[in-house]
């Protein structure tokens, strides 16, 4: 496999959803920086199931332990580990799911892939809760990044029908980036969160799932981040996005919608502010050239709907080689994407900590 | 900057637009497979400009030397190093761009990050001319897909307001496949060239320029290629996509229309057919966890206007720190799908390759 | 700091010595394939301390425990993570070195590099009880070497002035390599046990250590593994080995002995034996152009004296910005090179299976 | 094969001895800084063959030709090509290799790898000759750190039993780095030219060959330099080093000597000299824990006899599957370790720079 991330910020993450622990080492942090671990916990706390009906009533305690890499809150330099324990677990679950595939899920591949070694119950290594380590370690990742006044905020851009407003592209309040980013149902227009939990709860009484769309920004970043081609900010952020499952796309500023676009329309006009070079448009998203311009980093990430449904499903039994029918039991949530916003963050921090 | 890609097949790519030469080194290539240089000829010719008024009048000889690597039509095992002098240039066109940064360029990007080193001329190595080494590498890896059965096309999927159809998901013809990755303007329906070259013209008469979307298929790969988590099959190809100038968005299969779809309807049903598991839909993208599902690979991608236009636009003058107007005279392509649209199959090709 | 090696196999070490516990994660170990925890607490043994008077009185369980990877002895494919918990821990011992740096100890480049937020108790980071971890991994690679016929084995070649018989470096007998394997005072001729061990008692009573030099063996290789140039065999090798502290020189095959000799006698003549090519003899260390040729590969490595002694010893204080004398009390190895033997082992694992 | 180096500095070496054209891709260089072509010059200068009896009397022109990167002798920041013809070659010489290895040589291992597709004329990207393009890249890298004051010099340490004096690791004198650095025939005592050219005449009467010892002081370099464990500076100069052909092996400080000593010995005290904390000895080489300690950084690398001599030789005929005689025609060095002391000192320079 391959879950390691980064060349100077090195991310290795491990655990199954169902094995003794789940975790994260990330080699390259600077010595000597404190990091706060309550903003830790606050941040995992985001991400953690069983909050609402929108998600899994699975409940785990999710506390990390660091084994190494800190000394009370300072970073020593060395490797940090920290390991999550698994212990709210019911594996009895998954009985069936290695014969019989389920739509939408890694089952397949990871079965043709991985054979019978891999560890199906609850996922395995493709589970969502592997996505604990990883905002684990972008909560770290976004302290240091704070320091050099680099904040980074998302928000439920859509779920289902209901969409959020969207960032202000060439002005984002501070304001707004602090709300969002400590916030479990992040939206811009807060009216908007009736609606969208009436979504959620719709599927879930059909027994169904619901997809969605993230808005992420970034603001503060210095001109000058990333590199021309293979690592422009662009290549880099969708590698670390697309490595959060459930992730089926990614754009940056206006994205698709430059398709339409004229190139008069699109380029972003420079004017002089204060003194500051600024742009008055943000259609580039904050990047030209594969490298950060000042103005605000802003893309948004596709989520496809959770594929664990309760509804029962057609698929194939690998063992018979024939058709089958499977009725998914466990417990998941009708929809990610509440969760899934800390997570994006999480993952912009690590791609921007190892770029700078 | 970073101008390489890959591990087992690693690219480093070289050149300025106005150097003394551009080209490629591809490490990693099998030793002893041969490689047909016609075909590598044919698909440098479909990027090549100057070929209707689409694209820049600028005509570049774009032959390729082959320095090491190859011995006749051979691949040696050692790295292959392919050379394109740069012969037709005018640099005098690009006089003032480093005091004002054309809107939506990496101009300003680049002369904050490389200051007054950058070499300006034309666009330095930011150029969409270094894309032309790409091709070529791509065309190197798309002969070795091809003996493994895997065929990679892509087709102009939009030009402003006009669409071309989408690939069917499920049953991509292996004679269109053949069609598209020969052609120099891709289309599945060929009736739509007169309109999209129609909008082409309107943004040239208009001294603009105009954007559009690449929509791409992968036939042939098996199921299990690619990681889960960051080496997963969506973030090496998007890392990859990213690395051509103007991309700025991508999604795979059903994409950001995900965001709106329920479980019930995004999850692709597993069928038994002739023995072998198919999906009846595609919303997937023939990516599952990471891991291709043995069905079409797809994706598209968002392509933005060229920003250098003919149009007077509003700039900064950053020697005199001041707001300024810019006229860029140059040569320039209104619209650059139609030639991206090999550039696109060709990282995909590099992509795929360092990934099986 | 850079605790990870490897591309295929990639390899992260964490843990400081007297922080929570110390660990590894190995990614990219193949799904399926079963390993014996035994042989690994069997390998994890010769490593220990406290096993008699050339080593530290400290005493470890060291008994690891898998967080994910594995299913009962089956690898999952996922991420491997062992964990070893600290537990007997004496950080009062270490008090002053973090104002006066220990010579030959990497206290005083830490201390710059690091700051005080290096975890200087126990060495940190870089003490070698982190290289429980390493054996941990090196003993899950060998036995998947193994498997592939490919045995690796090491001895003390060298302590003070006595030294152990070499390798017949044509022929390896299988008893022999199975022998130094297992044991955890590796040597060819064991009557050499007797001087050695009097060698480092006579250091340990003069409160003083002593140096020494492992030769490492590995049989069963296939002709062809490694790239010529930056991952020749040779190089791939030497940077696992100076990942283990205290490792000072390496040579393959007869190495400096080179220096002296004529083309005529270090070419080793090329012969057939029963259908297959040998060569007569092995000067070249069974790599040429940095790819194996089928014979042993031999090298050896130079171990540098435990730095960490009883007798006084004069320093600097980095505090007071003076000179100053430094006695060190703690727990340490006389002489290291036993335990380190099985260090080599493994990282010589780890490589070769991250070339293969 | 696996021509590249480096996280920060990428070099992509390419070509094949007798194929168009053999060169390097610099990427990562830091735009806006200036080098000097005559510094270049005089570098390959030192490495170029033909200027007496130790060396090939095949006379190359090796002048590079700069494709990309650079401004006049400004670096630009985009990846730096260079290119060097080849000229001229004689393949006839080498007709029979494919079908004998030549002892000593990659012939036999690159056979096997690469089968018939190796490009056998010259010894292919094996050959010596593609070391000039490492001293091209060496030589930028080497004045990018002699501006932060980072010298390096190396001398031959050995010809066969003729040794030079050794630096003295605690004091080596900036004039005599100078002098070293742009010597051909570089030694610290050069009263032992004379009796090292004997030793090479004498075994090139006698159609033999003969090896050596090249010894690499670095000065200059700020303490911290390094990463503990495998991004070590022993680990990464060795990778380095072991990447030029014929070093079969590699020893920091006192290197193999640290065997036969105690640790209070081995020690090196720490002392403070006008308000800087120096050693008084240097048995590490100026590296403790893989961080540079401020001291100069000293090794010694073996380099074995060319294996190409004129005598005849034992080998095999891998057509016929048979023994064979083998009486190599073409014109080889009798010694390569004068050619081979710049070289040394160019992936010393990449290595740093690339840490640094």
């Amino acid at each position: 496999m391959s879950s390691t991330y980064g060349n100077k910020i090195k991310i290795s993450v491990f655990g199954e959803s169902h094995g003794g622990g789940i975790g994260v080492v990330i080699d390259g942090l600077p010595a000597g920086e404190t990091v706060s671990m309550d903003e830790i916990l606050m941040q995992m706390a985001r991400r953690a199931p069983g909050k609402d009906k929108t998600a899994t009533p699975r409940k785990e305690s999710d506390t990390p332990r660091v084994l190494s890499g800190m000394l009370g809150d300072t970073l020593t330099g060395a490797p940090l580990c920290a390991v999550i324990e698994n212990t709210n677990t019911r594996s009895g679950d998954y009985g069936n799911l290695l014969a019989c595939p389920r739509p939408g899920h890694s089952d397949y591949t990871a079965y043709v892939k991985y054979h019978a070694a891999n560890d199906i119950r609850g996922g395995g290594h493709f589970s969502g809760r592997i996505t604990a380590p990883l905002v684990f370690a972008g909560a770290v990742c976004r302290q240091l990044l704070a320091k050099k006044g680099i904040q980074i905020a998302a928000h439920i851009a859509q779920i289902g029908s209901v969409k959020d407003e969207r960032f202000d592209p060439v002005d984002i309040p501070a304001e707004l980036v602090d709300r969002l980013s400590r916030s479990s149902f992040a939206l811009i227009d807060t009216g908007k969160e009736a609606p969208m939990r009436d979504e959620v709860e719709a599927a879930r009484l059909d027994l169904d799932s619901i997809g969605g769309a993230i808005e992420c920004a970034v603001t503060g970043l210095p001109v000058g981040v990333g590199e021309p081609m293979f690592d422009g900010v662009e290549g880099v952020i969708a590698k670390a996005v697309f490595g959060v499952p459930a992730i089926k796309g990614i754009e940056f500023g206006s994205g698709f919608d430059l398709s339409a676009m004229r190139g008069s329309q699109a380029n972003d006009t420079f004017r002089y502010q204060e003194g500051k070079v600024v742009t008055t448009t943000n259609h580039c998203g904050g990047i030209l050239g594969g490298i950060t311009n000042g103005m605000p980093l802003i893309f948004r990430a596709a989520v496809k709907p959770t594929p664990s449904i309760a509804q029962e499903q057609q698929t194939v039994d690998l063992q018979k080689q024939e058709n089958a029918t499977l009725a998914i039991k466990g417990r998941h949530d009708p929809c990610i994407v509440p969760r899934a916003v800390p997570v994006i963050e999480a993952v912009t921090a690590i791609a921007l900590l190892d770029l700078l």
